[in-house]
């Protein structure tokens, strides 16, 4: 059994924590934190949790959890997250960090877009926690990075292609949308039921903080610098995303070339599917599944391939691929407590 | 041409008048303030909104609007209205007061459910803004209390089948739900899309405000003391509101009695429509417009009439009534500003 | 292992049993039936059933079915299950029955609101599934009624108060709410998106086929007629049902003797949730669960008491509980299979 | 005042036409007809239409028409127009057409996609009914083509630049997406509520027949053939639609002169808004408007140009070009009926 605790759990994914531990058949909840709601229970939090009425949330004690737990999620904002991450560490507890501060090689593009970095030597170790990418560095890991929900469903399609050279790196572009839960529980008039519902488009169009990571995974996977065009876009739906990527293929490259470079890659996976021909992802088909549905159409004329990826940002995107990385490190069935099938309509 | 200025513009009700006055073909919008939003364009607060760039929200001062405007609409939280009102009236400014602070005859039932009232004289002056019972006090009021949504649409059927004594004053069962934009722009849990939508559940059982100012109304109509039974619902739609209300009928009332009554009252009133047999109200054939509409089916073994109303929660419950209001304080068509046929689907 | 058959599974109920059955520890899919999508896999039928691309449905055989499976799931319109169950039983295998074709003790009842009835042995020898309240005659049961997502919502918090003698058993209402899916997948205008979403209203009012279904039980548990007055209503959700309940107290019963009663019947029922006072169900606290989630408020000056329950329309409201009853009639734990914590936000 | 019939009434383009010339102020309704729906009242077809139970659907007859009418609106599906529309012309009626059938330059573009054409000469008099763009010819058009949604969106933002020569013809993309109500009011799975609620993602991928009117009017406005890759996307609204769409701009241009164009071609348009730096048009800012919001962001290192616009599908992507058209060819006021403060929330 992995001794688990969720620091942060008051949030969505924080929420989704929970409740993936508790159905977990290997993994017990020792403790929850929150900031915000101590000496809460959780059911306080959030009423649909019935049943949890005695999981009460403490504040954050890293020694308190020593000898307690083997891995802690941590569910924070950037920023605090490095702030808590060396002092599990130093306790001999693995961290999974679900925030942006663990994500990126380099110091620099992260202190770009967020804040100076306070963690620099754990930066280094972390491991970008894109499980099928990442596997064997994840097993040996005693921090992850846990990837954001936007770079989840576009390096997924993308790095395979990039790695195979059957498109070029330039000129790529992921129009992406989002369902609200992304946007976290805090309040916001951007998430006020009336200004989202029957409402559709694009935010943060040229400045998404998600940009520099995706980038830099891309120009790794391509071998030179990449500069994906990323416009975010806001559904008026609980959860879901898809990526609907624009890319040009490379001289003489065909269909079946695309399909077999996915297959080989992701054939043998059990979270991604990719789609036979004429079928597209939809976020309905992959809500409340750890799965990343992918499709594509290749325009023939103009060399112009059309990918089409979708996730639950709030699992594959977020606390589902956080604990498939658990069952990495711990080397149980990756898929343990992630393979039901999916219970929404 | 009637100039107006509206106070409070901020907020959803806000928003309905600025329009409504907008597309007024004999109301002109003088001025408009908010205390949070002072100095920003009405754009700014609502993106909506384009085209109104120029429409700057002041701050609150009587003194001001002296001679400016001939009436004011008060969309303030209860308790600064009536703060607010007696400078209005001193300036000879008409008063429109969308808070509860000017609907009650009895200042001891607006006292225990809200605070102590400051403004005592002009509460007794006062008429309650039920634009179709009240008309006669309406047309040469100073300050009228415009009802509140729930009252609303529960006292458009109630009122008249009390009057005609077809109905028990007993036993009334009112088991109403409203559209989200009801609990207004500010942010809280309870207005978080992800917490909305896909939801649906009653809120506020056994103490809703709103049940003092119904009850008073429908006393005086039944000429003895009515208490009802109010559940309110949240249903995840932007706008609307359907009350189904549960009452007995009086000894050998039959169908055609209940028909013949809400005909005679309603006939020939342009926003109130009765439905025919086996027809029933629905948000959706009333939002955008000012009407009420009416439903009933009469269970003959049981004597039990069940009646139906639907409204606009923001227009006919609030910001269309309050302009109705003011087309009868000026002595111009009612219908005016009013009678488009509705846009939404 | 128990072996099972799904027949009609092309609907959503049929789509919750298979995913109930695949996820069930204790029980198999062994067939599927379709008389519209015969041939078709149920990845065709259900794009989002991604990985179920070799589960093709068959057309029914009762004969090729027998020896294979011990139960099946007729999930079937009404008029078509009576004429399926009789050889099923003929060949030793069980049903469980989710039309309306085998509810009724009353054969008169049931051919007044639906059609003349042609298997009346099997109707005498059936069992009503409300799996709390008759677990003892459907442990020994060869042939289950599936009882109506209403009739579940409604009979669950009314039964015990009725059999307790703390509720006057006339002028009991039921105004009830239910998601979309309760409608089914066939194609109507009234389900139809734009004609459903941003709408609210009732329907069937005063004929609702589910109403002698009620009756029969609650007359049942009061010893003496009962005709409950029912009013649905369509709320644009895709899941999730709430019956808000009035009865009146019998003289001088209280609250706790309402707590005392609810929590004497169901207290150590798993799937029914008494909640505290002032707390009451949502459809977002059930969704995706087997609960029924059950409060009230006990108006104490009128004697009127408040009831609320929730259901998930499609899980305690039909799929849900047939897998209880199945669970039920093959003594194994009643939880196994829907004991999982809720997936949806 | 300009005498009408509306044919094909019953769709949702046909009801938003009656809603439009019923408001308007110098159009009358002198007739609407619908196949299906003959003899019965607008009413019944669409119950929130209460008010107009006295007008009723006749079948179409071009001579009955002849005198009564000086335009008709055929609402029809392709194929069925050009067989109505010589009829009229030759009653000296004039005809605007909301459906494929007339919108093409090119007789063998159209047959690509849709069917032989059986109106070849009327095909090359017809107008290509984008107002803004085409205004002088609309002027004295006997016959209409009203543009498709989709085509409006994309070329309103793409038209002036690609005459302005700022942008390259080739490697433009649009990704668009569209309200529900664009499907129509016909019966269909993918309109089924519980099937599109709580889902996103593109459909027709590779082969919408929007695409080659778009094309023909993008490459009459560059001067050389242009192949527009157009992904479409279904968005769980009732209605709105956002084109995001992608281009590179030519050497050295800046931000400041796509303002400059877009400003110069649209800056007198009632219903064209260019959005300030920053700001983004999204579904609920055009809903029940007939206004085209445009707002733009350029990556400067990459010399990508993003435009976004948004249009209210069934209004300035349907009915509201349409009486826009009308008003243009009878010489009134072109914002007459249409300039109304927008009244969804």
């Amino acid at each position: 059994m992995i001794k688990t605790a969720i620091v942060g759990a008051s949030g969505y994914t924080g929420l989704e924590l929970v409740k993936l531990i508790s159905n977990h058949p290997e993994a017990s909840l020792e403790a929850v934190t929150s900031n915000s709601y101590q000496g809460k229970s959780f059911t306080d939090i959030f009423p649909s949790m019935r049943g949890f009425e005695s999981l009460i949330c403490t504040s954050f004690d890293a020694k308190a959890l020593s000898g307690k737990v083997d891995v802690v999620f941590l569910a924070l904002p950037h920023k605090v997250s490095m702030a808590f991450a060396p002092e599990l560490i130093d306790q001999g507890i693995k961290v999974i960090d679900l925030s942006a501060d663990f994500r990126f090689d380099d110091a620099k593009a992260y202190e770009a877009v967020y804040q100076p970095h306070t963690a620099l030597n754990l930066l280094e170790e972390s491991v970008y926690g894109l499980c099928e990418l990442n596997r064997e560095q994840i097993r040996n890991a005693r921090i992850i990075g846990n990837p954001g929900c936007y770079p989840t469903s576009i390096l997924m399609p993308l790095v395979p292609l990039l790695k195979e050279k059957l498109i070029f790196p330039q000129g790529l572009i992921s129009d992406s949308k989002s369902g609200v839960s992304g946007a976290g529980r805090s309040l916001s008039l951007t998430t006020h039921f009336c200004e989202v519902n029957e409402s559709f488009g694009p935010y943060k169009v040229g400045n998404h903080r998600h940009t520099p990571e995706i980038n830099e995974v891309l120009t790794k996977a391509a071998g030179e610098t990449v500069s994906l065009t990323f416009v975010p876009h806001l559904v008026p739906v609980i959860r879901g995303m898809v990526s609907t990527i624009y890319a040009q293929i490379c001289e003489g490259v065909d269909e079946k070339q695309i399909r077999n470079a996915l297959n080989k890659w992701y054939k043998n996976e059990p979270f991604i599917r990719i789609l036979p021909p004429d079928k597209f992802p939809n976020m309905s088909h992959i809500k409340g599944t750890n799965c990343c549905d992918i499709g594509f159409y290749l325009e023939a004329e103009s060399g112009r391939l059309i990918l089409v990826s979708a996730i639950d940002n709030l699992l594959k995107g977020a606390a589902g691929q956080a604990v498939q990385n658990m069952n990495i490190m711990f080397s149980i069935d990756e898929k343990a407590g992630l393979d039901w099938v999916q219970t929404p309509l």
